[in-house]
Parts: structure tokens; sequence; C-alpha cells
């Protein structure tokens, strides 16, 4: 028999919360945000000295839900007195919603690595750990809820399988298990367009071409098919279709808020992350998109038959594709609302 | 009432048989292969004098079937005496096929553009009038069937628009009137990857990129799922994924052969071309794959419903996508014997 080496349960190391920088605490109805200074033994990072940032909106007698999102979320999911820029679960996040933070305290984190400081593999089960450090330093036991969206879904399905003490339900939206490897090959191709770049100290203009194929893995045909059915012109002797203006903006916008390096290695941190469903060790809601092209339902379906008893899945058919939690806000909101209150708001503790 | 200016009936000037150059003519069952010196009015690239290449094969009194296959596709359809490489249509013109050249004559061509020559848009309709020129030349009146495939349909399309006269009927496989915006967004992205390797004289690594896009979208997430399921390893830092090794030979294989300009031009000439199905003035049978990402199904039903009484649609699904017309062979080749000739053999003329 091959010796198997056992997981270690635990990799972190220790937490603990530093003075505040770059982020003003508020006392709007408990609102903080601040940083906690952690290290971290990474699965192939080695062990890092790094600061986790984090937002903390809602009544601190509130059930905690934690919500993460794609590899290019942060922690400001919506706007507070201290910024009142836009958050990008701002929809989610409103009054009313499952996820109002007058009823519920809402914890979002920027992902390690996320500020390009890790120029190494990062993997979900690192990002699961930081999670798992970032509730002992606020002092949080166990979340009410994780609510994961694209690699926030990932990231969930470690911390459910590494720290399974530390939520009490998770909702995947839009991520499963493990990538598709037509995904994958997709985002190795993104990849592969910010090496080209940076061959020639382009990066930027890699990095644009990137996310503007990223773009049309996060959408549909049946969008596209609506929005840019103009026939293309000619500009300069070339050839230039419908969606160009769009998808160049959109990789313009990508580019003047990420660093390559972040990108390129949560990226790559998406194609590494496999979990076990059947080592989940709490109940999970799938949240499926009929129509996305990164995670296809067979996935979603896979990723239930391994959970067994703890899993439900939600489907919703949407032409936004993998990019449907941020476009269809009210359709999530229901069925957020459904998967983690059931028909009553929960009790503030 | 604004002036509007007729479609001329036909833009092409002169043509007229050359030496051959490059290949040998060879009697082996009446094939032969030569060039034809033309003089092509083209829609955006002015006047051009072109020479243009072709093969033929097959008994000199058998119907003429033209076959057109993709972009990267040319004259050298099958195996012969004079070239014994493979031809890209190799498995559909074997004995016993609907395309067998022992009982069809069979004539290909390479497109106007393909040697790099024309550094302007090229459009469909440019591509059928070199036909019309082609056929002039070769004394072909009327062709007994045009079969084409992905870009070789568009240019039937264009062919059965401009001349009707000079085909009896188009078989049209992967093909349709129009291109769905989002594969137009694909192709352009593909373009911008040549364009930032040429930004610093990169152009084969940013033709390699631009071909290793093209191949995702060519084929489909079935068949990657099965092909390339192994989890991804770390080289030298970096996260390589399964499908990697099999994408850059694709890449490298397809950079030896074409030149940059070639492959940007006739990658245009898809996103440029427009027919109107009405206009189409001969039977087509419109042979789509369910689970093509570059023509959907439904859009290969508008091009069924606007030719009216002259279009007949035949459906398969294959974990092939766009490219099944390469690879199953059986299936293409069924269709292709049902289509071209019902429950018959032609006679020879």
């Amino acid at each position: 028999m091959p010796h198997v080496q056992p997981l270690a349960p635990c990799s972190f190391v220790a937490a603990q919360p530093v003075a505040t920088t770059g982020c003003v605490r508020v006392t709007q109805a408990g609102a903080q945000c601040g940083s906690v200074d952690a290290v971290l033994a990474t699965r192939y990072a080695g062990v890092r000295k790094l600061r986790l940032n984090y937002e903390l909106l809602g009544p601190s007698d509130a059930p905690v839900v934690l919500v993460a999102g794609g590899i290019s979320a942060h922690r400001h999911v919506t706007a507070t007195e201290a910024d009142p820029t836009a958050g990008w679960a701002q929809g989610l996040l409103d009054a009313g919603r499952a996820l109002d933070p007058t009823q519920v305290r809402v914890l979002a984190f920027d992902y390690i690595g996320a500020d390009g400081s890790i120029d190494a593999p990062i993997d979900t089960a690192d990002q699961a750990d930081a999670v798992a450090l970032l509730l002992d330093a606020l002092g949080i036991g166990t979340l009410a809820a994780y609510v994961g969206y694209s690699y926030g879904a990932l990231v969930g399905l470690q911390l459910a399988v590494r720290h399974p003490q530390r939520l009490r339900k998770l909702v995947a939206v839009s991520g499963v298990h493990q990538p598709h490897p037509y995904a994958a090959a997709w985002r190795a191709l993104q990849r592969k367009a910010v090496a080209l770049g940076r061959l020639q100290c382009a990066d930027e203009q890699g990095l644009s071409l990137a996310r503007q194929f990223a773009m049309l893995s996060y959408r549909t045909q049946e969008e596209f098919g609506e929005r840019f059915n103009a026939p293309p012109e000619i500009h300069n002797g070339q050839v230039r279709v419908a969606a160009e203006d769009y998808l160049e903006a959109a990789g313009a916008k990508f580019v003047a808020r990420v660093s390559p390096t972040a990108w390129l290695r949560l990226s790559e941190s998406i194609d590494l992350h496999r979990v076990d469903p059947a080592q989940v060790g709490v109940p999970v809601s799938v949240i499926a998109v009929e129509g996305d092209r990164l995670v296809p339902m067979s996935d979603a379906v896979a990723l239930i038959e391994g959970l067994g008893g703890r899993g439900r899945l939600r489907v919703l058919r949407s032409p936004y594709g993998h990019d449907a939690f941020l476009k269809e806000t009210d359709r999530i909101d229901a069925l957020l609302a459904s998967e983690l209150f059931g028909s009553q708001r929960p009790s503030r503790t």
C-alpha cells in the first residue's frame, strides 16, 4: 500500500488585529472596516505574513453572513458612510434584501493575493484558512452562513471541508468542487495573453485582452446576439465588430484596478481548486445557472450527488450566464432568502 | 428616396490559365492541379491581379463538385499521385464516399488572400467571384454541386446569390448567412492577440495564441471534459492545465503553415459576411451541428426560414462542435450522399 499523506486539518498559524490602514472605522449601524495581520502556511507559497482586509456591516448582534465574490471582487460589497462608492454586490445588499445589512451582519474580505503580493500558486484552501484566521481575529466563532459566488463558492467549499465548525450553512452560487477542463483551458489562454503582453512590457494590453476574453466566458451567445447585432465597420482598413467597443472598455476598466500578478495568481487558483464533495461538513445550497459557460450544469449535478443529503440544487436560466449573480439580483435574492432563512428572517443573537 | 446602388451582377473582369507553378499536372484518373491568373474587382481591396490555385480530381466526364473548407483549408483535399500528403478533407474523399474522386470530379481551390498577398478586407463575395472566374478558365459551366464547410459554406452562399447559374445545388455545412455576434467577438479577440504579438514583432506568439483561442471555439466542453480531465500541474512556479500541451501544439502547427496576414484577413472576412437568404438562387441543404459554438442552431433555422422552399435542414449532434465536418466523416458522408444524390449516384455526363 502506498503511504498516503493525511490532509493537514488546519495549516494556519496565527492572526492578530492590526492598526487599520487606508480605511476608516465607522459607527454607522456597527459598520467597520479594518485589517488583520496573519501568518499563513500556504500550500504552494510557503509561510507568509499577510494582511487580511475586511469590511463588516450591520448590527453587532445580528447573525454574521460572509459574502465572497469572484476573483476580482473585494471587501467592499456595498456603499457605506465611510466609502460611499458602490460595492460589487450592491444590489444584493439593499434594504429589504435577504442580505439587508440592517438585519444581517455582513462580512467581506479581500482575497489573499488580490494585492499582487503573492507571486506563487495560491490554493483555495489557503483562502479558506485565511477566512478562519480572520474569524478568529474578529471573535466570530461560527458564521450563520457563507454566501459565495464564483471563486467565492470555491473558497466556501474549502471552508466547509477544512473548517466546518466555522459555518452553519454554505450557499455556493456559480461555483463547484472542481473546474471544468474546458473552462480551465479558457483561463489558461487568458493567462497566456498576459504572458504575451509581458514578453514585451505590454502588461496592460495583455491583461486587457485577457479580461476581454474572460468577458466572453462570463456572458452568453444569447446576450451578445441581442446587444451586438450591428454589422461590422471598417476602421483604418481593419474590420471592427460591434462588440469590440464594449469589450475594450471592459478591458480598460479592469486594467485600471487590477494588477496582472494578482489576476494571474487568482486565475490559476480557480484551476488548482479541487474539493471532495464527500468531505464537505455542512449543508450546502448549490445555485447553478443554466447557460453558464464556465460551470456546466452537469458539474453542479455532480457536486449535489457527491454531497448526498447535505446538498440542495437550485437552478436559474439567465442570458447573463456566469455573471447572473451580478445581474439577476432580484432572482438571486429570492433564492438566497429561501435558502438562507426559509420562510422567516433570522433573529438577532 | 435615397438612390440605391444596385448590386453589380458580376464584379469580376477576366481570367486566363497560366503556366502551372509549384504543382505538377498529372494524369491519374484525370487529376490535375494548376493556376489561373485573374483580375478581380474586389469589394474593399480594389482591382487585383490574383493567381487562383486549384486541384481537380476524378474522371473528366464525371459531374463536377466543388469542395471548399474553413479559412485554413486549401486546394489539396486529398492525397494524389502528385502530392501524396493527406488533404484536409481526406476522409470524405475515400473510395466509396459520396465524394469518391473515382466517381465524381472534385474541384478545390486556395482562397484569395490565403497566401497573405491581400492586406485589406476581403469579402466572401470576392471569393465567390473568384470561383466564377476559375470555372470560366477551366471551362466548367455549371457545378453539379458546391459543398462548403464553415467559411466554404459562406462562400457557397455568396456564389448562389451572385452566380446562381454556376451551381445546381449548394450543401452548406456549419456556415450560414451571417456571423453570430458572439462568434464575431470571439474572432475579433483572436485578431487582437495577433495585434498584441505584432506590437513587438512577436507575430508567431500572437498567431499561436489566436489559434489556441480559435480551437476552443471549434470544439466543445463535452470533448474537453473527456480528454483533459487530469488535474493541473505546477511547472516553474506556474499552473499548467491539462489542455495546454494540446493547445500549444495546435498553435505551433498553425503558425508553421499560415501567414498572420492571410489569417487576419480571412478571419475578418467571416465577420464581413452578409447574405440575404431570399436572394439565394439555388436549392440549399443546410447541415448544422448541435453544439457548434460558432454557428448556433437558431441561425441555421433563420437561414432555412429565409430560404423558404429552397432550403432543407439536416442536423447532427457532435462533441466536435464546429469541427464536426473534419471529425465525423462517416456521418457527414452519409448526409452528403443523401443530400447530393438522394438514393442514386450521379451518372457521368
